[in-house]
C-alpha cells in the first residue's frame, strides 16, 4: 500500500505540490501562514500594460507583487517552482467579459500571449495583524472574510474600470484600531481600511449580501465591520473590461507564493 | 487715548501675555496651532513622584511632558518665561478631595511646595489632523472636543487612581481611519484612539452627557464617534487623591508651551 505524505501546511512549496497533485482543495487561509498569498489575475498580453497601469492607480486594491513575461507560467521573483497552470487551487475563467466557468487546471486553456499578475492580498495581512494580537473571528470560526461590491468607483485605465471590491472583518473596536494602525504600515497587503462602521456610506446596505456569497457577514453586538480595499476588484474590472480570455484565481484559492510576509511587508 | 495692540494669536508668548493681563480667556484650541499646548497639574511635593509614576502608569492619558521643581511656577524645558501662575485661562482648585472652586490667577495660592506638571493634550494632535487634511467638525463650529467619563479604570499609583478620561470627536469613517493612523504615531499626545464606534461598551450610555457639560456631543448619520485617552484623567485621579491643595487647568484653558507640535512629535 502507497503511504500517502503528511502534508507540511506550512510550506507554501508542499501546498503547492499538493494543489497541483490533487491532494488539496481547501481555502489558503489557513496555510503557509508565514508567506504572502497573491491574487491571480491573467490577460492577453495587448491588455497587460493597461492592467498594470490599472494597478497603478487603484495601488490600495490591486498592489502589484508580480508580472510575468509573455507566455510563462512562472514569476521567479515571487517563487522558482510556482507554475501558475497548474498551482492554484481553482480559477475562474472569464471569456469575452461574461463568467465562463470555474476549473481546477489551466493548462488546457494556456496560451503564448498570456501574462500573468499577482496582488497583493489581505491574506498576508491577516497572518500580520494575528500575530500582533487582533482576533480575527472568521479564522476561529473556520470561515473567510466576506467581500462586497462597493459604490466606490475605481480609477479607469485603458479598458479596465469597475467598482472597488472591499473585505470584511468583525472587529471589537479595540482591534480595529490596532488593525487600523497595523494594516496600514503594510501597503503591498491593501494598507489601512477604506471604512469602518457604516456600510450604507459606500453601498453596502446588507451584510448578508455578500460578493460571491460566501465569509463571515455576521456582526455581534460588540463588533464594528471594518472595509479593506479587496484584489477580487480586478475581477470586476476583468468583466467591464470584456477581453476575449481572462483567467483569476476562484475565491479564496489564492497563489502561494515563497516569499515571507516579513520580507515582503515594505516592500515597493 | 492707548492704542491696544492686536494679539498674534499664533504666537503662544502673545497669547500667554494676554491672558495674564486680563485681554484673553478663550479657550485654547484656537490659537497658537504650532505649538504644543498642555494639561496642568500642581500638586504638593510629597505627592510628585506618584503622580508622576501615575503618569507613566497611565502614559496614553497623561503623556509627560514637563515637571518643575518644587516651589518654582516654571517649566524652562518648555518654555523661558511661562508662570504657571498667571499664564492659564482659567483654573480649577480641590482641596481635600472636593472641588473648592475656579480662579482666574493662582498667584495668591502659590505654596513653596507646589509641583507643575505639564502634560501632552489634544489640542496638539488636532492641529496635526487639521494639516493632514482631517475634517474637524467641533472646530469648524467653533467648540471644543465633549469629554466623558468611561468604565475603563487607570492603573493606581500611590493615592492617585479612577475612571479613564476620554475625548470624543465626531469623524465620517475616512477620516476616522486617517485620524487613528495619523494619532498613533504621535505618543505624546495621547496616541491611537482608546475607542471607535461603540460608546456603550466603555460605559458612555448617553453622548449628550459630558464629562463637564461642554463640548461637541452630537453625532451626524455619516459620523461615527472617536474616542482618544484625555488629560482630564489626571483630574479624577486629583479627586481620589485627597490632597489638601492641588490645582488643575479648567475646561479647555491650557498651558500654552513655545515647543513647537512638530518638534516635540517624536518626543519621549
Amino acid at each position: 500500500m502507497a503511504e500517502r505524505a503528511t502534508l507540511d501546511r506550512h510550506d507554501p512549496r508542499a501546498v503547492r505540490q499538493a494543489i497541483r497533485e490533487g491532494r488539496f482543495r481547501d481555502f489558503t487561509n489557513h496555510v503557509a501562514p508565514d508567506y504572502v498569498q497573491g491574487n491571480l489575475m491573467i490577460v492577453p498580453a495587448h491588455a497587460a500594460d493597461a492592467f498594470e497601469a490599472y494597478c497603478r492607480a487603484n495601488a490600495q486594491a490591486l498592489p502589484l507583487l508580480g508580472r510575468s513575461q509573455p507566455g510563462s507560467p512562472c514569476i521567479p521573483s515571487l517563487s522558482e517552482t510556482l507554475d501558475v497552470r497548474t498551482d492554484v487551487g481553482a480559477y475562474t475563467v472569464f471569456r469575452n467579459g461574461d463568467l465562463s466557468g470555474v476549473t481546477m487546471s489551466i493548462a488546457d486553456l494556456w496560451r503564448d500571449d498570456l501574462v500573468t499578475f499577482v496582488l497583493g492580498c489581505s491574506f498576508s495581512f491577516e497572518s500580520f495583524l494575528r500575530r500582533n494580537g487582533v482576533r480575527l473571528r472568521h479564522l476561529d470560526e473556520g470561515n473567510v472574510s466576506a467581500m462586497y461590491r462597493t459604490s466606490i468607483a475605481t480609477t479607469p485605465a485603458g479598458p479596465f474600470r469597475g467598482p472597488l471590491i472591499v473585505s470584511m472583518r468583525a472587529l471589537r473596536p479595540d482591534d480595529a484600531i490596532r488593525a487600523t494602525v497595523l494594516s496600514a504600515s503594510r501597503p503591498m497587503f491593501h494598507g489601512a481600511p477604506v471604512h469602518i462602521g457604516l456600510p450604507g456610506l459606500i453601498g453596502i446596505d446588507d451584510l448578508a449580501d455578500s460578493y460571491g456569497g460566501h465569509g463571515l457577514t455576521t456582526l455581534r453586538d460588540d463588533e464594528l465591520p471594518v472595509f479593506w480595499a479587496c484584489g477580487a476588484t480586478a475581477q470586476m474590472a476583468a468583466l467591464h473590461a470584456g477581453l476575449d480570455l481572462c483567467i483569476t484565481h476562484h475565491k479564496a484559492h489564492m497563489v502561494l507564493t515563497d516569499r515571507l510576509i516579513e520580507e515582503m511587508a515594505n516592500y515597493g
